[in-house]
């Protein structure tokens, strides 16, 4: 269906069915999620893949922002020390995060073209979180994507349209200096 | 190709053709932006098309990072007041640059189908930026997403290997709570 199907195709999937997700396809995903963009080439990511059972639930127990019983999880995390090492205070405070969330975008949208749901969540306690996986201090989660296959196809939700959120080289348009 | 393809044939491009991209293309690639996942749904977002030669060279002139004079920008902006306004504190410093990424994402892959080259830049100087584009005082520029048909196919850099930035269920593998 092309990208701009796909890009559509996905939402934001908050009841799954019970069906686990091969492994294969979720390191496929974690794969995808390497291909992102990283500033300087850094690549401090880590994705910790989560589908065993009890550390779900443990997970979910510190995480109000995932819902609908996911199979698998996909934890982004970002390794601030590697960050800060090659990329400096800005490395560490928002490159590396915008490098995650690029990857993350790549994950869920080859989950949607392979008929999976997700769902990127924050609302989660980041010390439990780190705790629950044994994440050394210097790897910081920053973003829990929710796998499985959906219950059901949510409803799109509003998008702004383009000539509300854009302008053409000035802001308010085209004015010329 | 498949999303798949897509998300490897992407590079960093920084050296462009000198045509021009035309606007529908241009808008096309913001449309892609915006159906992005967005925290709440905020969409605290604006995409800047600059294709004007003299804002161009402006832009360049204030961005080290902007190489190959790519003959579209997509700057991608962040409404930090609609931001704080709807998220709180953690709206206005993360969850809407994280948004902004993710869409940022959506624009480069969907130039990629398209045969366009992009380059994601973080290296410019925002107060200039935002003069140059008369963006309000709220509206944060958050990336610089340089646009052209590329000159050549850059090499693949190196990637780091799945098995080098993934574990299941708990960092070093799998062991049981």
């Amino acid at each position: 269906m092309g990208v701009m199907g796909v890009i559509k195709e996905r939402r934001s999937v908050r009841a799954f069915k019970t069906d686990k997700v091969p492994d294969d396809i979720l390191l496929e995903l974690v794969e995808a999620g390497t291909w992102a963009p990283s500033a300087s080439n850094i690549q401090a990511w880590y994705f910790i893949v989560v589908n065993d059972q009890h550390v779900l639930e443990q997970t979910a127990a510190f995480s109000p922002g995932l819902l609908g019983n996911p199979p698998a999880l996909i934890v982004a995390c970002s390794d601030k020390q590697l960050a800060f090492e090659n990329g400096g205070e800005i490395g560490e405070r928002e490159l590396c995060l915008m490098d995650l969330c690029m990857a993350s975008q790549n994950i869920m949208l080859l989950a949607t073209e392979k008929g999976l749901g997700t769902c990127p969540i924050k609302s989660f306690n980041g010390p439990a979180l780190s705790k629950i996986l044994r994440l050394p201090d210097h790897i910081s989660p920053e973003l829990v994507i929710s796998i499985g296959y959906p219950k059901n196809n949510p409803p799109t939700p509003l998008r702004k349209p383009v000539n509300k959120v854009s302008y053409f080289n000035k802001w308010g348009d085209g004015i010329e200096a």
